[in-house]
């Protein structure tokens, strides 16, 4: 058995840590499904800009297929003892330039210099929901409805 | 920029390497499909049995409700940039006392002795990947149709 966890964070802690780790982390497990519901889950690098978090993946990749089939996606950012996971919705979209710059600085790869087509595209949280250890799946929620919660 | 990676490791050390990870991780991301095709995303424990996974998880939770729907997953085990990628069906099953033992023992937690119904899944295996960064994507099926690459 491993030790018990450290005390459950408050909501605005919590919230402080998951837009923390939006600004840092490179990577996130992109979680989306195809028009007949096959599930696909691969880790793709993204740039969270304030409000929406940036994707790009070749357009011939199964979750550039499955989001221009179906929008809906879950993704998780972190360890699974350290999870923010987002739910929201895909949309393929044309960066700004310092947009498509800070996302090729950011994750050492500029889909604009592709010669594959690699769209790219923009996730909007409905919900954000954030946990460590099992004594934090109570208040887990930090959005809902596309609202952070206070 | 990164620092360049290391050299593609051949087959059969990816192979050993993935199934070291299958054998001492204790989490993996498990993404499933609801029936209308919303995509879910949880961190689950998961014990290895040399075959199968196996997984638990409350009956009400959206991964149970799903996989009763659509036994299709997608499981990654390891970090963004070490990848374990299982592709397989889950089916409910009866876990072997042994079994169940050794679930409780490497998860921390045994569903047998809740009061809520948690349901054991197993998980067979169809294809699994493995790759660490971008030079590894080449090679990286390790499992096709069940079997294992040689």
């Amino acid at each position: 058995m491993s030790n018990p966890p450290p005390p459950a964070r408050p909501l605005a802690i919590r919230t402080k840590d998951a837009l923390e780790r939006l600004a840092s982390e490179v990577d996130a497990w992109v979680s989306t499904a195809s028009a007949d519901g096959t599930p696909y889950l691969v880790p793709l690098s993204f740039l969270w800009t304030g409000t929406t978090l940036i994707l790009s993946t070749a357009s011939k990749n199964p979750t550039s297929l499955n989001l221009q089939a179906n929008p809906q996606l879950h993704l998780a950012i972190g360890g699974t003892r350290d999870v923010v996971l987002v739910t929201g919705t895909a949309e393929r979209f044309t960066p700004t330039q310092e947009q498509g710059d800070a996302f090729a600085e950011k994750s050492g790869f500029d889909p604009r210099a592709l010669k594959a087509t690699y769209p790219f595209f923009e996730v909007t949280p409905v919900r954000i929901q954030s946990w460590r250890e099992a004594n934090e799946l109570e208040g887990r929620d930090l959005m809902l409805d596309g609202r952070w919660l206070s």
